[in-house]
């Protein structure tokens, strides 16, 4: 690049959704740079333009901005007011849109906007509305309430399950006191939960990737599976499509779903942004979905997904907390690894990937070849 | 990575081939940094372990040798006298071997142990032997003549086909008075070219990539596709299965080849490394050649490489000298650029990669991918 030149896409954020989208970058040779806090952020170690800031504060994101052209999110948390503020100065653009962050990154807003385009979704009520546990149990039809934060929550930090008027009274009370609001929403008894990943590019065209089974153990993800049988979901997928398309959404962005033992599916939780759940495409599929949200945002086109073997899964390698990493197994999978500095307990610190003829095989490959390592 | 810890592999070189295996390392999550001189090099930009330097000279190499546990590269022509004298102190090892590389840099000696190994290659003379034209050709059983430097051939550059006693002494002084060995080769009329990659493990465990056809232009690869039928060649590849464990090689090695008319197969080059002839593993395989040499040389197992797609193919991005690079295309390919700072005309640029239900398929896939972009 010469030196007054702007990077084509800038990425907010070190961790690994950052890397795995530097990493797809510069294999398209699309000038690409980073803004984190610490060197030793996985996104860090893997370009020589990776920006050191904080992008809470306002001269760090602003000085990042006017490095490029398109900047992108790794978490949909940001500051959408004042990255707007900072736009136009820098001359640069936000994909996916400011405002479709900020609506997407309220859990209020973002069951509001699934009830206006007639997605369905468990009922819920924002915590201004509620009057007492037993309205709110009838309210929602549901002797199980989920309280859920309503920013910054993720792998089930935030969110909260209730039963009785007690435990809701507490934590309704701690929540008040550092003033956070949440919503809450009907427990949904699902049969198991699934997932789909969608790609809209700056001229509309939207491709999607297979339905998958996603399994979580403590509200993290454990594995992914698919692909998972999509015909009598068709309606429903034309229904996203549609959402995305009076949006106007640009990007990669996850659909969290569950599937009732009825058969009937739900939206839980959306991401605006490329997502755990797909990162099985890394492997086996003509476009993964980190190159395919670089493409998007980058005003590209898209090809539509395809995998080439007859199944897929990702299991997470999670960190135990040990020192010394052993990722060596015989098993043909893919190790994909994030480089973080530090292994904490429950922490997620790299995926393994495997194609088989069909899910289940793809999954116990993966599984059995998690067994050899230690991580 | 800790302050004193080592890297474990580095590579000597900041080409394309160095930067695909960085990449691949950073996937894998493997401490990697490479020595090249210009920050500006493919390898630079997708790391923050890349280290300034000149392979060249010894100062550099050793700085960057006591800082890695395996030495590897992505050139065969290095000095190899000089790593062994510095590899001990830096108490650090090198895979290939710099033996090996010393045996298969040098056209003689690759020659020569193509025969004592007897896998088939074209008849040979070390330029020492050659008494006249005539008795050249006769000795060699060839009208034509192909006269290919000793050391630093590529891409055509050093090879020279002589056709009568007038070019062959022009070529013979020119060499001769700049102090150039070479070998003199019978020419081959081979009905296509194809290529060859195995791998083999620190532990001998060796597994090897389809036979592809290889088609160049100009001496330089234009497209690879595959998979060509093995089963006529099963004895020829058993061969270089033995050949490569008799010589202990450890790493990918490429072997370029000839089929006759008559269907037979000539070894006509082989590159102790990572090879362009191979840049089709990096989509829809379940291992990609660059993930399997680092794999090989730092002591991990191998696995059988496997398409999930019924063909492949490669399309080389070969420079223009234009300004104004355009990579985007609506077809469903991978393209791989790497990131070099100066488009010159004939430069390998970038590659794009191509699966579908066959070779030709895909072959064509790629062909008509490159017709949209502009490089």
């Amino acid at each position: 690049m010469a030196k007054n030149e702007k990077y084509e896409i800038g990425i907010l954020g070190g961790g690994q959704l950052a890397r795995m989208m530097l990493l797809k970058a510069h294999e398209l040779g699309i000038p690409a740079c980073a803004l984190s806090t610490d060197p030793k952020d996985p996104a860090a170690q893997v370009t020589n333009s990776w920006i050191q800031g904080d992008p809470k504060k306002t001269a760090d994101l602003k000085k990042f901005l006017n490095q490029v052209k398109v900047v992108t999110y790794e978490s949909e948390f940001i500051d959408a007011d004042k990255v707007v503020s900072l736009l136009k100065d820098a001359g640069a653009r936000s994909y996916p849109k400011t405002q479709q962050m900020k609506l997407l990154q309220q859990r209020k807003t973002q069951k509001a906007w699934l009830d206006s385009v007639k997605l369905p979704t468990s009922p819920w009520l924002d915590s201004e509305q509620i009057r007492s546990f037993s309205n709110l149990q009838s309210t929602l039809g549901s002797k199980k309430i989920v309280m859920k934060k309503n920013m910054g929550g993720y792998d089930g930090y935030g969110t909260f399950i209730v039963e009785d008027e007690q435990s809701f009274q507490s934590i309704d009370a701690q929540l008040a006191e550092q003033k956070i609001s949440y919503v809450a929403e009907a427990f949904v008894p699902f049969k198991r939960e699934l997932a789909v990943t969608f790609a809209r590019s700056r001229t509309g065209q939207i491709v999607k990737y297979p339905i998958v089974e996603s399994f979580q153990t403590d509200s993290r993800c454990d594995w992914v599976k698919g692909p998972m049988r999509t015909d009598r979901h068709l309606r429903f997928l034309n229904k996203i499509q549609r959402a995305l398309t009076s949006l106007e959404y640009v990007g990669v962005i996850a659909f969290e779903l569950f599937e009732t033992r009825l058969g009937e599916l739900l939206v839980n939780e959306i991401a605006p942004r490329v997502h755990n759940s797909s990162h099985y495409s890394l492997n086996g599929f003509n476009e993964d979905q980190f190159s395919m949200h670089i493409k998007a945002v980058t005003g590209r086109d898209l090809v539509a997904p395809q995998c080439f073997a007859g199944g897929f899964a990702m299991k997470n390698l999670i960190g135990s907390g040990i020192k010394t990493v052993s990722l060596k197994t015989k098993k043909a999978v893919h190790v994909h690894w994030y480089g973080k500095h530090e292994n904490r307990k429950g922490r997620k610190m790299g995926h393994v990937n495997a194609l088989a003829s069909n899910a289940n095989a793809a999954l116990k490959l993966a599984e059995n070849s998690v067994k050899d390592m230690k991580v």
